[in-house]
């Protein structure tokens, strides 16, 4: 049996869309003389669809799309994803199904089971858990089908949820020789290498050949990353879709590949991930320009080559905006990275600005001193530089600010922070370094000074990140564990030996800035959590 | 038998503080003698605690003080609401739960059984679902114990949701003479006669006694409007507590005040939901003053008017900031409105700001015409002014935008938007009228004026919002069809006999902003369906 895995990146709620490209994948696997094409989950409006489904045309749209790819099935078996009405009982009036087609006939609906519920998922907000099997006979071959999450619990990785049920044991008194999975699973730094191990466990226990069909690309937040998966029934990896792009993948179950070995998560990887993330959410959004402030240290440093990566060097702007506290090191540095990358670059003084500002606001700021108000002062003075030029000549302005920054408030509200979209803001700092490193491994094209010097906003006179904040190694740590794997105060005191008071400060300061980040451009998400719509806490409260 | 409805307002996380709330209260009841008090849902962290609860120490901390309130209650029953571990089967970790408490002894848990799951609620993402019912005796009648959703799906009055059990019908074969609800139930322009009908019903159906106590006060987003609820066996309305301030309402179950009309919905409790939500978001937040800009249009108006009610006169800085395109009547209406309200006024002219900016700007504007830029520039320098003042002086800023704006991305990011909090984001322009005629109504605190005048952003010369968008009364209608009810543009189009071209130029319009409106301040929620946290759309998406 002959098998397309077809791991297509749909574009969400572009339903017409699509159904275009499911159809033209259909005919290509034709031509293939192949038995059954796979598709991820969701396909016809792309996932997640968020309250689009909430439209009950949104939903009619899907049915009658449906049609089309009935009509193409001819001689082939299709098995496409997409929201259906729930008709029986139950809580939600929806249902996360796949649909599985034979020679223009509808075989019957699968309904996921198990329906993710946390972080930036919200399934059980739409959706009703499925509560049948479905398998089909296919060339003397029993066929199962189940959609992402069902295969993940009985691999032990969900996240604080136990299901009730559990599909792949359901599904192992079937007796079934194949497993066919629809998902859209998002990238995680880190995370492919799971997704190998959970088909292997799935075909352990079915004594089965398991097949995932990855969604790839990324819309707004999440990014998916593709790398479909075919595991033979002694859970050998013997096939492994392209990483961040569209692939259709030809799987022979009688002749496979030899073995694979799993694949190394690389830096590689990581990057890959942030310029799909980037191009997708210009693309997807019918717009092909970036512009930047080029400020001579690390972290715009970073999304000026990742930006360049995604959209073009010509379609990349720039431009640094020095000030009196701008060292002249930074303003070589800005220009020569510009170069290496070749994009466009422009040089604007805020001096100007910034002293015009003063003097109008003098008699608001009734004598008070200096503070932290003039230093926002001028990263909103940027901030407004990048928003005109981005009005007047359509380019989105992409914001750099890193999470290790987000984290703590260490950024400008309407400053530093704005833009379309918070490139690296789940890139911890300690991580933009060795992506830079990584970027630099063959030649320099980020200019050493920006690796070497000490990490500074030069908002004022000598101003350094050390003279406010911890070193970040030490920082990064404690937000990885307190962010990322809810660990409490105490336990990240002794597992690393760091003092009660600059823990407590870390962490107050963590709750104190979710007022900044609510406002902050959607961040691509690289980790297991990100701020933004997967990590949802109050703005007012009082803990701690 | 006599009992305490106790309506407090907790602050979100604030254990401690709430916990001697709760404790201080049942002192108060058991001076009157009372057998029983009744606190609101999730009494003890406040509602909703979002992902705070995933944290274990933020569990254990709830079971800590629950202690101290067992240790409070001797000779009384108290009822309170916390969040607790799920020590049974299950998908998820916690339950949503009730504590009943006699004695100094715990006579039990209720746990919650229907989890709200749609607009502003993620109750699935924390909570397993409660399975068995809770009664008690005391005083020779059988006690009954519900959490909020658990009474509202009999009364037919849940969104998208058929929970497969209902509580009160299961309850009704247990022949209760009393039930009572712990609620966190927010208010909505129009519902607190809802939940007078939803007690109501439960008691017709239990033919029980109902008492629903709910949580009053504002967190972030939701404004809970108090109004607790007690009805009689027969359904007759007894007694309601306070609107949108603490109370302790003793209901005398014996002895019932006679029988009360429901209320009728006001305009004055949407003002004072719109004060609650400012006053709450300032005061947990640990801040006391507030600034606006001042235009003289009637937004600012209003907010100015929500901002001195919430915060006192002297705690309100109203500034005045106009460009050459401010008329002369708009700063006569906006230093009028100020000192009628008696709240701080200043002005500063933003010409000369403006013109700098062109300045900087021409070489990197390239030759091209005036266009939206300009006006977008005027609005940030607007913007920055404003957030210059909140960082000298710890003003938090308050956003002006109303909804009809912010539903079609008529504002400015990062300049009108900009703010800690968007007092009148969920109000429609028609009603932004409406509340300030009701303001108005004993005598003119809004200069007249500013009812009158055409709605201008006043951006450049001879603007009205006339120019670009269709006539409020119209475009609130569609907004309310679309946004709120989910209408299709062809139901829209047929309801209310428009053109095509119009609707679906305002729904493009709606779907395109959603980048905005994500990076918009937190919006107080007074409608069904408020842009925020409620509503999930991705940003990028091609839907239509």
């Amino acid at each position: 049996m002959k098998i397309i895995v077809s791991q297509i990146n749909p574009t969400i709620g572009d339903i017409r869309s699509n159904t275009e490209k499911v159809i033209k994948c259909i005919s290509h696997a034709k031509k293939q003389d192949v038995d059954l094409i796979l598709f991820p989950e969701l396909t016809l409006c792309g996932y997640p669809p968020e309250d689009l489904v909430l439209h009950e045309s949104f939903i009619d749209a899907m049915h009658d799309h449906l049609e089309q790819v009935v009509k193409a099935s001819k001689n082939i078996v299709v098995i496409v994803g997409l929201v259906r009405r729930n008709v029986s009982h139950g809580e939600k009036p929806l249902l996360n199904s796949a649909c599985i087609i034979q020679d223009q006939k509808i075989l019957g609906f699968y309904d996921k089971w198990l329906l993710p519920t946390y972080d930036v998922f919200d399934e059980r907000r739409y959706f009703e858990p499925g509560k049948a099997l479905f398998t089909f006979n296919l060339h003397g071959k029993k066929v199962g089908i189940t959609i992402c999450e069902d295969i993940w619990q009985h691999a032990g990785y969900v996240d604080r949820t136990k299901y009730p049920r559990d599909p792949i044991i359901e599904l192992s008194k079937e007796n079934i020789d194949l497993m066919l999975n629809l998902s859209a699973s998002p990238y995680r730094f880190t995370k492919s290498d799971l997704r190998v191990e959970v088909c292997q466990k799935a075909a352990k226990t079915l004594q089965a050949s398991v097949i995932l069909c990855c969604q790839v690309g990324a819309n707004t937040q999440i990014i998916f990353d593709g790398y479909s998966v075919f595991v033979d029934e002694k859970g050998n990896l013997r096939s492994l879709g392209k990483g961040f792009e569209e692939d259709q993948m030809l799987v022979d179950l009688q002749n496979p590949f030899p073995v694979l070995k799993k694949k190394e998560e690389t830096l590689e990887d990581l990057y890959r991930a942030l310029v799909l993330g980037v191009r997708d959410y210009f693309h997807k959004f019918g717009f092909t320009k970036a512009c930047l402030g080029l400020s001579g240290g690390i972290d715009s440093a970073l999304v000026c080559c990742i930006a360049k990566e995604a959209l073009g060097s010509k379609n990349v702007l720039a431009i640094s905006m020095p000030s009196k506290y701008t060292t002249g090191q930074s303003k070589i540095d800005a220009e020569k990275l510009a170069k290496n990358l070749g994009v466009l670059f422009k040089e604007d003084y805020i001096d100007s600005l910034f002293t015009c500002f003063l003097e109008n606001l003098n008699p608001l700021f009734e004598g008070k001193k200096e503070d932290v108000t003039e230093e926002n002062l001028q990263a909103r003075i940027r901030g407004i530089i990048l928003m005109a030029l981005s009005n007047k000549h359509g380019y989105i302005t992409l914001s750099c600010s890193n999470k290790s920054e987000a984290a703590l408030g260490y950024t400008t509200l309407y400053g530093d922070s704005c833009g379309g979209l918070g490139v690296i803001g789940d890139v911890l700092k300690t991580d933009v370094y060795r992506l830079c490193r990584w970027i630099n491994q063959e030649k320099e094209i980020i200019p050493h000074s920006i690796l070497e010097k000490d990490p500074s906003a030069e908002l004022r006179v000598n101003q350094k990140d050390s003279d406010t904040l911890p070193d970040y190694a030490i920082l990064d740590k404690i937000l990885m564990e307190y962010v990322e794997n809810y660990l409490s105060m105490d336990e990240i005191i002794q597992k690393y030996s760091l003092s009660k008071e600059m823990v407590w400060d870390i962490i107050r300061k963590i709750h104190r800035a979710e007022y900044k980040r609510r406002q902050g451009p959607p961040i691509l998400r690289i980790s297991k959590k990100a701020f933004g719509v997967g990590r949802r806490y109050p703005i007012v409260q009082n803990w701690l």
